[in-house]
């Protein structure tokens, strides 16, 4: 038995965005159904994100006017992009105030479960930035799970072909997190921490 | 850092619905920004089921026209009502063939955590209901479980002081699943089924 067709529409296009199964989308629907007024500000909000929300049209973050504050900035090194999956992640490197670059927001990261490919994700826009001129190392800075290091291969083989000489690319260093306990941290945490150890003194010394 | 404000308050829309974090919300609403095409259909969904989805004017249930086909179906017995929480368990039950009565939909169970209140519920259009008469017998169909069960003690207290007469108020049996082995059961479900033993035997016959 499907609904009718308003409602089953509705839970269609719930269940069309990621991490909404089929049971979450009903569960939504019926309670816009029964709470009409959270339906329509979230009709409303979308609406406005759809028309009002802008993406800075150097980095691609979420941004208020044209280019967004960092872009902006003439204080931060134009020369080092810090190639970041979501927002958020822009925000966590702010916080933490290590980092005096400009950032690169491709908003997602590749996905098959959710349905985000390449097509979704900012890295033509990468390219054209680079290809500018005037960048000399791109920091791929995407997490370090399945989704991230299939992003950061899929960058780096995007900067590779766009055949820019002397660019350099890295990736965020994987190991021991800062402050944390050998005994709690999984296998392949160990795993990074051993593979990428630093010498600290080196033989003959 | 918050972010621009169609960013947040779209955010923020997704947030206020039930089961929606903080984190889930950012990323539904990330989703959208990339893929506006997503955003759109929601748009366009939501709009029409708050235009166009209707309600069963005598069960409450999703609803093509004025009134479902399960309440225009003078095959069906008038007399006898089972109360549950959502359209889909109207569907699980048709779908077993086993209730031949009709249906009072309440569209949600009390909830706090996900905001579902006596207000959302279905509950003054069942006493409306239960006072217009020919009404014998209403069965409390509601999930057995904390948020079921605490619905199906509103709807009672509802009943006992909306001062009918000889209604019979029932409650959905608990205990053994058919077709289940008692070594693989829970405790509570045991400690139903013991509690709700029936005789089979009486001593001296």
């Amino acid at each position: 038995m499907a609904y009718p067709a308003p409602v089953e529409s509705l839970v269609r296009a719930f269940e069309a965005l990621p991490g909404v199964g089929r049971v979450s989308a009903e569960r939504l629907t019926f309670h816009i159904l029964r709470d009409a007024a959270s339906g329509g500000a979230l009709r409303d909000a979308l609406a406005r994100a759809l028309t009002d929300a802008r993406r800075c049209r150097e980095c691609g973050n979420v941004c208020e006017g044209e280019t967004c504050g960092i872009c902006l900035d003439e204080a931060r090194d134009p020369t080092t992009i810090a190639v970041v999956e979501e927002p958020r992640h822009v925000e966590a490197l702010e916080r933490a105030g290590v980092f005096a670059g400009r950032y690169h927001v491709l908003m997602g990261a590749l996905n098959p479960a959710d349905g985000t490919e390449e097509r979704h994700l900012a890295v033509a826009a990468l390219i054209r930035r680079v290809q500018g001129g005037a960048i000399c190392e791109v920091i791929l800075a995407t997490d370090p799970d399945k989704e991230g290091e299939a992003t950061a291969l899929l960058v780096l083989e995007a900067l590779e072909s766009a055949g820019v000489e002397d660019l350099v690319v890295t990736r965020l260093a994987r190991g021991l997190p800062a402050g944390s306990a050998i005994e709690y941290l999984h296998k392949g945490v160990l795993e990074d921490a051993l593979e990428d150890r630093r010498p600290i003194r080196r033989r003959g010394r």
